[in-house]
């Protein structure tokens, strides 16, 4: 299990030395992701993971107060494909359209094909009556494992800078 | 023309296969593309469509639900300068700054020299007094041409999320 | 020292021909920028320019009325080093997250490692309450100097189109 004190910080990330095509690579890693949320096709977004990978989320101030409470914790497929069941019945995000948004990646080798990369992100929401509002804005801060040339999530935080509505918060980011 | 059922969702485009030169090039499309609308150029507008292309505007619920009612369909060069000389008269929107963020591409090929294209969009509009706010979530779904390497649109469908002031629904997004 | 009339306007700015190498270049000069800001490490920030490097926030409509006023004006590192001195007893500005957005670059080559570049920007504060709101909506206006193969802003010149609390706009955009 993966320690809060392994979550890098933006400002330790350096993209000055790594390769172009690998940063296109990881960069579409995170295109596809949010792609695949925004579809709402949660059947598929386990799949992003390793199979013992990690999601989570986190509110700015617990990780930069070291605390370790998160909005939301699964650890491994079965976790994840649990939830994405659970959220079938939950009317109300069906009738709200989804976009994200994604900044560029900043990059920084791990060693042994794993690469933390942190990512900004922009959520915006429309309800059924046609009122856009951003839903959140935040950070991808992950840990990707390249094996065989593909990518997966070792670990994915969330680091939201918005504190919505809970029920919400049950979804993917 | 094309049918409402020709228009591609994001679920069925993958672009794993398409050459990063590509991918840049398409992007590049919508990039100049915004920039024209962004800067009101709008006289260029037209020339970045087909001799024959087709524009239109869609709520997101209508084209979900199969509805055939945009809410601005503008088919050939023609059509488009018309609409471009009306809007000199809006008085309303020369006092709005646009600026408009696009999301990464996503990309089939049709064959042909013909690839389809679903890209997120947000418009941010600020009004003269230095208000800003969304007035648009949606996508661009669009059908591009490759011909002797000129990339021009034969169909951009926007599917809008916000159903914001129909006026201002009247100018390109 | 620049004068008003050497801001470029987006419209004079073609992309078309410049290769992909440097508008990846360019790109990641600013990506980089906005995540020294978002990490508010504003210690870095002066290294961005050159030594006599030219910082400054335009509301767009001066710009556009050809007015001079700015609404901050730094020239040269030691100005820039002062002003970073200052914001350290900021408190207000401690407590928001600040995440900026970007579009992709419209770039001319001026000539004799100059390139003149433009980029949308969106920012997104989110304050201590957890409430996300659009910051700025805007553009960046550079002039980029490639020396060694380092690059760094002769000029950056921020064109607000959003009238926000001045406050704020004391620091870096």
């Amino acid at each position: 299990m993966m320690t809060l004190a392994k979550v890098p910080a933006v400002a330790d990330i350096d993209t000055a030395d790594v390769p172009w095509e690998l940063e296109c690579r990881l960069a579409r890693l995170n295109q596809r992701y949010v792609r695949c949320l925004d579809a709402k096709k949660l059947d598929e977004w386990p799949a992003f993971f390793a199979e013992n990978g990690l999601y989570r989320i986190y509110p700015r101030e617990n990780l930069e107060a070291g605390l370790p409470a998160s909005l939301l914790y699964l650890e491994g497929h079965a976790m994840m494909r649990d939830r994405v069941l659970c959220l079938r019945e939950v009317i109300l995000y069906a009738e709200i359209a989804v976009r994200h948004l994604l900044g560029a990646p900043a990059i920084r080798d791990e060693g042994g094909g794993i690469y933390n990369v942190a990512t900004n992100v922009l959520v915006v929401h429309s309800d059924s009556e046609g009122h856009s509002q951003i839903f959140c804005a935040g950070e991808y801060r992950d840990r990707v494992e390249d094996r065989g040339g593909r990518l997966r999530f070792l670990e994915k935080t969330v680091v939201v800078d918005t504190f919505t509505v809970p029920s919400h918060l049950s979804h993917p980011i």
